[in-house]
């Protein structure tokens, strides 16, 4: 491998969890000359300097982007459109845009049409995370072990795409390209549906009288406690997603009901047998898991 | 503390993770003079044998309880009347019982009646667990720092009742004393159905197409591998558990649906404010639950 840096300016747009960590790595790894961070808030930027990963903060994103060979947009991905567009007026043909988004078709939608000529947009979904959100939440190892799926578009230079697969496979990562709408499918069951099911299965619990919540607290070790840390997940973050990939959800939900509504029968009508089946099918699911080491 | 062991004698009806957990405990402490084991196949009494957690183990449940001051039923919730009955010829006026069964109501309606008179009844619930089963995947740090209820009947003597106590806090559980019927009530929303919406999620992904599949496993650290490790408990026990709990079940079940519906709802209409609010309230009992040490 090269000595020399992948980039010579990388700017963030965003340095949340996923922004921050990459902005680590790139650090770290020395995989960028100048490390450019954009932030709405005067707290994250200065954060961003003493936690020592950026180079220059700014509160202009077309001020932050101003010659930078990429370009990482790491914001919710409701806000993607405005900040590329606010972003706009800083970049310059051959730019790389990539960014971090759960959801692609959404995100394609919102910055595709506000970005100028000749920069090319490579939208990109690190599948990694955790409950915790901010700049002083990341680490530069949070993309280890995981995939990262590229949604490349029709007519997007190959060096482009190749360039930004380097720099996740820099971070640990494995990447994979994928079709925008197979990706918003896909990540519905494994990522959407089970944090809206966490999110639901929380308020449940806090819907119950007082004093049983305590109880609820106490007894969490039960199961109960890795929803709730599921639930804890950044909340605008979240709201974006379910609003960006309603379809995806919406028909994942459907599926999830009718099966829920089944074992409910089931349990109804004392059918053990079907419990037992399903139960121990679902078993061989969690060594799949674990052999491709995603657990 | 005094070094004198708790017990003389216990023994262990059924070895898998939480007995083979206690029993392993109860050896590294000292507090009991011998150990006997009870399991139905002879490849478990050799591995209890052999790991070191058994002085004797027995093919016959009455033999193994003969002369015992203390049995720990340890089996699907589903075979404890079953097995009570099979060792009740062994019991002893004077003896205690006690189990570790995640539903209350049912186990104390199956054991209490077959047990000989003179023989004292402490039901309980270590609320610890993994998702490995088996005498192999127990370890003795499992109740460290867990709950562990037990729900005694009237009429108990307290003494009894204040043994069973006894050997849980040297495990390193606190120890709360609860009606059985809240037990189940309370476990159904903390464990029952976490389990079973995890079963659940884990059956919906695998019905999709087999490429989908493939898809479901490589991108599952979104969030879906958190539901496939709840969902490769031991299914007997959780078949046991659906069965044996079905009135707290169905009704925590009844609660999630209409909670459920009510978000699909916002998703289908776009209503961001409600789905943000909602998701950082349920931030909040995360942090209960860390402040609770049961993260």
């Amino acid at each position: 491998m090269s000595d020399e840096p992948l980039f010579g300016r990388i700017a963030f747009v965003g340095i949340g969890l996923i922004g921050s960590s990459l902005a680590r790595l790139v650090r770290r790894e020395g995989l960028a000359q100048h490390i450019a961070v954009n932030a709405r808030s005067e707290e994250s930027r200065q954060a961003a300097l003493r936690l020592g990963f950026a180079d220059s903060a700014h509160a202009d994103a077309a001020e932050a982007v101003r010659g930078a060979d990429l370009v990482v947009i790491s914001v919710p991905v409701g806000a993607s459109g405005a900040v590329a567009a606010a972003m706009a007026p800083g970049l310059s043909p051959g730019t790389i845009v990539t960014d971090v988004g759960s959801v692609k078709q959404a995100v394609i939608r919102d910055i595709g049409p506000v970005l100028p000529d000749g920069v090319h947009f490579v939208p990109g979904h690190p599948v990694a995370g955790t409950e915790h959100s901010g700049p002083e939440a990341g680490f530069p190892e949070l993309f280890a072990d995981r995939w990262c799926i590229l949604t490349p578009l029709p007519g997007c230079p190959r060096a482009a795409v190749d360039k930004v697969a380097a720099l996740w496979r820099r971070a640990g990562s494995r990447v994979e390209e994928m079709e925008p709408k197979r990706h918003d499918e896909v990540l519905a069951i494994t990522s959407h549906l089970p944090h809206l099911i966490a999110y639901t299965i929380v308020d449940t619990a806090m819907n119950l009288e007082t004093t049983s919540q305590a109880d609820v607290i106490k007894f969490s070790a039960g199961g109960f406690r890795d929803f709730t840390r599921i639930a804890a997940s950044d909340p605008v973050m979240w709201r974006d997603v379910f609003l960006n990939n309603r379809e995806g959800v919406l028909e994942m939900l459907q599926r999830f009901t009718e099966d829920l509504t089944a074992l409910q029968r089931a349990i109804r009508w004392g059918e053990g047998e079907t419990l037992e089946e399903l139960f121990t099918r679902t078993r061989a699911i969690r060594r799949e898991v674990i052999e491709a080491k995603q657990a």
